[in-house]
């Protein structure tokens, strides 16, 4: 269950993003929750401009702090897995990958410590990006303003991704 | 040649896009004049975020009435070619492609009759995006406030590019 207030929150993040959207995209928003039932905690919403069997590119909205956990992207049909450029528009993002640890700890959700365990950490201001390899862990957090990011990628399927926590449902059966 | 005001009204264009642009990426802005020596009639002016093996992704600036001359992305090394999504995010942009002719004929510039084939017109404002097949015959021109466009696409080579002008120079050899 996510509120129609949070629905709200999103919306009008989109709205200030500096980029214009139409209303049927606006009504259109992909609401993650990733069945936690959490969503102000860990969720993550999107718009999709496009998406084909070549490449992808979908703005994602963070509100204040909130997560979207830990997940890769796996090799698929013979095919290396998704690639993705992160580009902040507005707010912030901190990213964490695989790699040498630099923060983000203290980031993580209480009681998820379990399921948060890459902390190599990239901060993200409007203008900056960062690519995220195939197939390797990354979960990214919102500054206190929330955050808007162009993702541009790979051909993207939602139904592939591997969640380090396996309570996970990214898309419904 | 493209004079330094041409230069700064570009930058002026990404600058009040609605969306952030680093310093140095303001700095390395690709003018394309396509070899024509006429930037402020057939011109465009490129940000590109990403571009590798898989995807890319470009901020196109066109300035009012700049036209992007007519071509298209041939296969290449047994790929289609490129497909690019297009998305106003200001201005406006009217674009002509291959197909059901229904516009255009007026807007080519005078004397380059010949080399502009192709009027299936599509209008974009901000928030309208349109998708190109490969190896479809293409070309561009902003409205009287200019244009800001997002391209998303497959894998660019700006050198396999075909134009319909034989005097075309994308890329210097």
């Amino acid at each position: 269950m996510i509120s129609p207030e949070m629905k709200l929150a999103v919306q009008q993040l989109y709205r200030e993003s500096g980029m214009v959207f139409r209303p049927d995209e606006l009504e259109a928003i992909e609401y993650a929750d990733f069945g936690l039932n959490d969503f102000e905690r860990e969720g993550l919403s999107l718009i999709i401009y496009d998406n084909n069997e070549r490449y992808c590119a979908k703005e994602l909205v963070l509100l204040p702090g909130q997560i979207c956990p830990e997940h890769r992207h796996p090799e698929r049909n013979g095919q290396p897995g998704k690639q993705e450029t992160f580009r902040c528009r507005k707010g912030s993002v901190d990213l964490f990958v695989e790699g040498p640890e630099s923060g983000g700890r203290d980031q993580v959700p209480k009681g998820k410590e379990s399921v948060y365990t890459v902390f190599h950490h990239i901060h993200l201001e409007p203008g900056q990006q960062f690519v995220i390899s195939p197939n390797t862990k990354h979960w990214f957090k919102a500054g206190a303003e929330g955050a808007i990011v162009s993702e541009f990628s790979s051909s993207s399927d939602d139904a592939s991704d591997i969640f380090t926590n396996p309570n996970i449902r990214r898309v419904e059966p």
